[in-house]
C-alpha cells in the first residue's frame, strides 16, 4: 500500500551523486572523511544498499557502477518505487543545494506537506527582538502562521543543540545566554541556538503551541551525527513533557529511538500523547534495526508506530529506506504470526496502520 | 511442575471484568483512558491475552464474549489452570475492592504467603512518631512482627515514590521532609511517602532488617505505571545495598527488570544475594518479554531467575501470565538446549528451578 | 585462520586449575566466595564451558573429571588448540603467580606483545615525584618508553578506579587527591589509583600521549567484576576524547562494551578512531553474548569489530573463549548472509578482518 513517510528531507537539485564519496555519505552518520574514505564501505547497512540500488538500476553493485547507471535515472522514477503516497518534508535541514519546497513538489509526483523545524525559526527570529518573551512570542506566532498556511507538524533537533534531558531553565541562565545570542545575532554574526537554558526555552514554548494548534511535535531521539552526545537522547528525559498538565493535548512524535527504543515504546504504551519511530535505524543499522522494530512492538501499541525513511538528498536513499523499513515490518509481524501472537488478518492490519493508517490519523491528513 | 509465583496481587472481591475498559486496564501499565479506549487494544499483548483467555473459556476472541462468558466461569477456576503451588501476595497494592487475605485463602484453593509493602508501613507509622528515629523504628519493628507472623518477605516501590538511584540522604533533608509529611499526618490528612530523602531513609532501615530477618527484599525496578520515571528505575542504581557490609547478608528479589533486564543479571551473576524475574515484561511486552528472560540468562545464574506473574485484580490475568511465562521459559531454555549451549537434563532441570525451587529456597518455604 | 587476540592476560605459573572453585573463577566475575560456591555452577556458560574442556581433553564433563584430564596435558598444547596467530597480553593484572613475559613467551609457543597498563604504571611513578604535573610527566615518559621497547598499546582501567564519565577535573581536587596519595606512597604505604581527579587526570595525559605515539589506548567498557559501578562504564562517557581536537588521532579500542555495545557501535561508526570488541561478554554472557555480536554488527563497521577473548589464567579459558567467540562471529555473519544482508564473499572477508585483519591495521603489526 502507499505509505506515509513522516519524516524525511528534500532531494538535492543536483540530482544524483556524483561521487563514491558523495554516494556513502547518504548512508552514514559519520560526518568524518576517514571514517567516509576507509570504514563507511565496511558498514552491513551499506554493503547491502549498494546491492540493492544495483538491483533496482539493473547494473553490477560497485560503487562505479551504481553511479554511472544513476546518473541516468530520473530521481522520481526511483521515488516512483518506494510506493509513497506521501512525503512529510523537513525543508529545515539541507544546505544550499536541497530544492525548495515549490521545486521538489515540481519533480516529485507524489504528495507532499511540510513539517517546521523549530530550532531553525528560532534562529531567524532571534536578531528581530530584544527580550526572551517576545522571542519566543515570535517563535510560536511564526509556527502558527506557518501551520495556518499547511505545514503539518513542528520538529525539534533539541537532541543535537541541548539534549533532551529537559528540566525547566533557570531564568537568569536563558536571559544570560540570550542576551549573548542576541548581540551575535545584531551585530550580523551567524546564530546557532545551543545549550539548555535557551534551546529547552524554545521547546517548552513550541510544545504548548503545538498542543494549542493540534500538530504533533517531532523531537529527535537517539543516535544521528557525532554533533550529538547520545547519552543526552534517551526519549525518557522528555518526560516533563507528558506528565505536566499544560502539555495534556501534545502529540509527540519520537523519531529514530535507536537504541533507546525499549524506552521509546514504553512512552508509548502509558502517555496517549506519544507516537514513534525506527527510522534512521532502518537502514543504518541494517538487520539490527529490523530487530529493533521487532523490540519496540513488545510495548509500543500497533496504533502508535510510524513508518518514515529519515532520507535526504537522493532518491536511492528513499529507494533503500523504504524496501528495507517495508521488509523489516513484514518480517516483524510475520514473526508475530508464526509464534501465535497475532493473527493473519490483525498483522495485515497492523502493516496498514503502520504504513500510513497512524500517520494520517496523528497529522489529521484526511 | 506447580509453580511457586513470588509476586503477584490478589484477586478483586468483585470478581470478573465487567466492561471491555476493564479487562484492558488488566493488561496495561497505562493509566490514561485515552490510552486505554485508543490504544490498549492495539498492543500485542493485549490482542494475544483475549485470544488466550477466550481459549480457555470456549468462547469467540472478542471483548464482548469473553466478558460474558467469563462472568459464568469462578475465578478460582481458572486460577487452578495456572498450575501454581503457591502465591506470594502483595497486598499492599489494592484499592477498597481488593480481597482480605483471609477472603483470599478462602476463594482461591492455593496457599498463600505475603510479603509487607515498606511504603503502605511507613506511611501508617507516620502519625504517631514525632522522630524520625522513633519512626523508623517502628517500621521496622512493625516489619519484624509480619515476619513473626508469617510474612515471607518485604517489598519496596521506592521506584515510583523516589527512583533507585541510592544514596546516604542528607539528614537536614530528611529531617525536613519528615516534619512536613508528619505535620500532614497528624492534621489527619493522607500522607504520601515520597521523595529521596524519606523512601531512601526507610529503604535503607528496611534492607537492615530483612538481613538481619533473613526474609527478601522485593525491589520494583525497571517499567511500571507512568507515576514512575523509567530514568530512575535500573536496579544498577541499588549498588550501596549490594557493597555496604551492613547489608552483606541482605537478599534482593529484583522484580520486572524490563528493559534494564542485562544489568540485573549482571547483578545478580556477581552479588550473592541479588535474584531476579522478567515479571510483568512477561505478559505485558509480549515477544518482546520472552526475548528479554532469554538475554537474561546469559549473566543471570540458572539459580537466580525467578518465577513470577506480577497478576493482580481478574484470575484471567493469572492465567495468560503464567501461560506465557511457562512457554518463555520453555522456549529460552529450549533454545539453548538447541544451540548446544545446555543439555536437556540441565534445561529440565532449570526450568523446575525457576518455576519453583529457586523462590522455595530464597522464601525458605520448606 | 589464525586469529590475533589482542586482549588477553598471561597464564598461571601454577599451570592448571588444582580445584573445582578455581576453575570457576576463570568462568565468570564474581568474586564473592558465595557466587562462586552456589550459582557460578549454573551459569549457563559454565555449564557450557565444561562440556567444551571436556569434550578437547576426552573425559567427561564433570569437574572432577576435567580437573583430573587437564592436570595431564600442557597448557601449550591447550593453546595451540585456539589457532591464535599473536597474543597481545596485559600483564598489569596478574597476581604473584602470573607468568612474567619472559616465562609466558618461553611457555606458550605463539607470538606475544605487550599492551602497558596505564593505572600500574601511574601508581609505580608515584613516590618520586612530589608534583602532579612531574607525576604525569614521568608516567606518559614511562608509556614512551614501553612502547619504544615493544609495547604495542595502554590499557586503562579507569572504570573500576573512577568510572567513564570524563570531564576535565577540578584543578584543586587533583592537588588534593594527589598530596593524599602521593604522602601514602612516601610513607610506604601501599596505593591504588582511584577517583575521577586522578584516574581521569591520567587518562587525558595517557591519550594525548597514545595519540601522539601512535599506539591504540585500550579502555576497559561494560561490565566487569563487582568493584566497579556498571552504571559509570558506558564508552558513551568518553566522549571528550573522540570530539576534542587534541585527540584527534587517538585510537581507542573499546573492550568489552556489554551491556553498551550497540553505543560502542555507534561511535565506532561515527569516530575515526573507535574500535570495539565483544571479549568478555563471549564467553561469559554465553548466548547472549554471541546476540550481542550480531547487535554491535548493527552499526558497528565490519573494519573496526575486534576479535579478543579477555582470557586470563588458565588455558582452558583461551580454549573456551577462543571458540565461542569464532562460532558467535560465524553465527553472525552467516545469518547476515542468510537474510541477504551481506554476500558470502563478504561475509568471508569480514571474517578474517575481525579474527585478524582489523587487529594487525589498528596495532601495525606487519
Amino acid at each position: 500500500m502507499a505509505a506515509v513517510d513522516h519524516n524525511c528531507h528534500p532531494l538535492l537539485a543536483s540530482g544524483s551523486p556524483r561521487s563514491a564519496l558523495e554516494l556513502r555519505r547518504a548512508f552514514t552518520e559519520a560526518l568524518d572523511p576517514v571514517v567516509i574514505e576507509s570504514h563507511t564501505p565496511h558498514l552491513v547497512a551499506y554493503r547491502h544498499a549498494l546491492r540493492r540500488i544495483a538491483e533496482a538500476l539493473g547494473c553490477e553493485a560497485t560503487e562505479e557502477s551504481v553511479l554511472e547507471a544513476r546518473s541516468r535515472v530520473d530521481a522520481d522514477q526511483l521515488m516512483q518505487q518506494t510506493r509513497t503516497g506521501l512525503l512529510i518534508l523537513d525543508h529545515g535541514y539541507a544546505g544550499g543545494d536541497a530544492m525548495t519546497p515549490e521545486q521538489h513538489a515540481a519533480a516529485v509526483r507524489i504528495p507532499q506537506r511540510e513539517v517546521v523545524r523549530l530550532e531553525t525559526v528560532a534562529e531567524e527570529m532571534l536578531h528581530a527582538h530584544h527580550e526572551i518573551g517576545t522571542w519566543t512570542d515570535a517563535v510560536t506566532g511564526e509556527l502558527r502562521a506557518r501551520v495556518r498556511r499547511g505545514a503539518v507538524g513542528v520538529k525539534t533537533i533539541s537532541a543535537y543543540r541541548a539534549g533532551l534531558r529537559l528540566s525547566v531553565p533557570d531564568p537568569d541562565l536563558v536571559e544570560e545566554a540570550f542576551v549573548e545570542l542576541h548581540t551575535r545575532a545584531e551585530s550580523g554574526l551567524p546564530v546557532r541556538l545551543e545549550g539548555e537554558p535557551l534551546c529547552h526555552t524554545v521547546l517548552f514554548a513550541a510544545a504548548a503551541a503545538c498542543a494549542e494548534l493540534g500538530v504533533p511535535l517531532q523531537v529527535h531521539c537517539g543516535f544521528g551525527d557525532p554533533d550529538e552526545d547520545l547519552a543526552l537522547t534517551s526519549p525518557l528525559g522528555l518526560r516533563p513533557l507528558f506528565v505536566d498538565p499544560r502539555y495534556a493535548q501534545l502529540q509527540v512524535a519520537l523519531l529514530h529511538c535507536y537504541p533507546y527504543h525499549r524506552e521509546a515504546a514504553y512512552l508509548a504504551s502509558v502517555f496517549p500523547g506519544v507516537y514513534m519511530d525506527l527510522s534512521l535505524a532502518i537502514p543504518m543499522a541494517a538487520h539490527d534495526g529490523a530487530r529493533a522494530l521487532s523490540e519496540a512492538l513488545g510495548l509500543c501499541p500497533l496504533s502508535k508506530l510510524l513508518y518514515a525513511t529519515d532520507a535526504t538528498r537522493y532518491a536511492e536513499v528513499f529507494l533503500v529506506a523504504s524496501a528495507l523499513h517495508r521488509e523489516a515490518l513484514a518480517a516483524a509481524l510475520g514473526g508475530l504470526v508464526d509464534g501465535g501472537w497475532l493473527s493473519q488478518d490483525e498483522a495485515v492490519a497492523a502493516g496498514r496502520a503502520v504504513l500510513a493508517g497512524n500517520a494520517r490519523r496523528l497529522y489529521r491528513l484526511d
